[in-house]
């Protein structure tokens, strides 16, 4: 049986380095596909390109308009091979239309003297917190089993002095971890600006970036374990908020760091 | 007079949405220029698109392979205009082979609600700090004023635990601040890994990420004054590590959030 996640990913070349993808019901948010789908969708076709070479380093992914549901395309450059990486470039149209845009690093992980730097968050484990759900009307997140260490969606009840969210999460139903799942879970915080405002708003990516720190046997040794997650946003203003955020695996293990600039609209000014 | 980043930043517009540079002595790296200014240019080049509309809010800019002394060109497609925000791609060749591409949202701020969560870092008064030199072969720092806080360049003597650098810096002469500048100081500290393993080593970024979060009166405020930056990494493996980095006004305000992909070579392994 094929999971969900496989089914929603599922690219297919139809042309020289040209990709067909569908939108998948399971993964919808509030407008459009959640995003993390879609950049998980990108890796994978990244990962099918016949020239490829190595493991996904890094990802942006620029949102430019709403994915309608249905097909669509991703037309992939490979911009340039050097000895150690390779650089992408990518564009995603629907119906002729540019809808996305985005540049990715492969490359070839070799040993040199390595340390991870910042701590790996102060938790309980997975177990100790409840499970959480969405809201019925965001399809996306029951595909995750979520549980809140802080800032949960049960704290979304009003305005919070902190955006910081820290989760223990994992596929539901379970599933291996892979580049294209990490890129999707780099993606499944909910907007900050939630938290700070204590209500659900309008509010969507519109530029995310990942970088890929787990190796091959990093992923291997994750297995369908939890992965802790934790986000939290720098500034808020003028409409829109960046969003930094840490992807750790069970073990302590770094898998992915995270940047995201988010566009809201705040009703009250 | 023109000041020499305005030389170094300096495009043409040769033919529809495609504008030449120059690189600039003044701003070379150990291998070709100082990533910065790349960065710098590409948003002048964005700027001075015929159908740009608002402001820089983000860039990311990947590095394929170092430009050669002498012309270069960015040819820039318009993927997009929203009502609020624009979508841009770009590709940087050079002798008719691509080197660097990115991508760039440019959009207009809305009055919102606004906050700055993260905290300004607990330094002193730039005075309070001495002036700190790169060593002579390396051209573009000559161009900063840098006072470091922690994590300064004399600090590489010996492995350091920690690769946090905060430094106040500005241009040198001064110059006052705009959207090119900013993309040019997000990239201005030196690699994490120097400080890490306590010596120069071969490092380069592959991809640069800034988030533009000041106003243009926000920029007007700050004008020709002292910038603190502060810049640090998750982690170190296989040759790669993440910069995450952010740069704040002389009064507080945080003016951008920057996270990059550095590669390096470690004789040691």
């Amino acid at each position: 049986m094929t999971h969900v996640f496989d089914e929603a990913t599922a690219v297919e070349q139809v042309s020289p380095g040209v990709f067909r993808a569908h939108t998948h019901p399971a993964y919808n948010n509030m407008v459009g596909p959640f995003g993390g789908i879609t950049a998980a969708t990108v890796v994978t076709a990244l990962q099918h390109h016949p020239q490829a070479q190595g493991d996904p380093l890094s990802m942006t992914l620029n949102y430019a308009a709403p994915i309608a549901e249905g097909a669509w395309e991703i037309a992939v450059t490979v911009l340039r091979t050097n000895r150690t990486n390779q650089h992408f470039t990518f564009l995603i149209s629907q119906n002729d239309g540019p809808v996305a845009s985005g540049t990715a690093v492969f490359g070839t992980r070799r040993d040199t003297w390595s340390d991870t730097e910042y701590d790996f968050p102060s938790v309980g484990a997975p177990e100790d917190y409840a499970e959480q759900e969405f809201p019925e009307f965001i399809a996306w997140p029951r595909n995750y089993e979520k549980r809140f260490v802080e800032g949960g969606l049960n704290d979304i009840t009003g305005p919070q002095p902190s955006s910081t969210t820290t989760l223990w999460l994992r596929d539901r139903p379970g599933r291996d971890l892979d580049y294209p799942a990490l890129a999707s879970i780099a993606d499944a915080f909910f907007p900050r600006v939630f938290l700070r405002r204590g209500t659900y708003l309008p509010a969507g990516t519109i530029s995310l970036t990942t970088y890929f720190h787990a190796t091959a046997a990093e992923l291997a040794e994750q297995g369908d374990d939890y992965l802790l997650g934790t986000a939290s946003a720098a500034r808020f203003g003028h409409g829109h908020f960046d969003q930094y955020g840490q992807v750790w695996g069970r073990a302590g293990t770094l898998l992915a760091t995270t940047h995201q600039l988010v566009y809201y609209k705040d009703p009250q000014g």
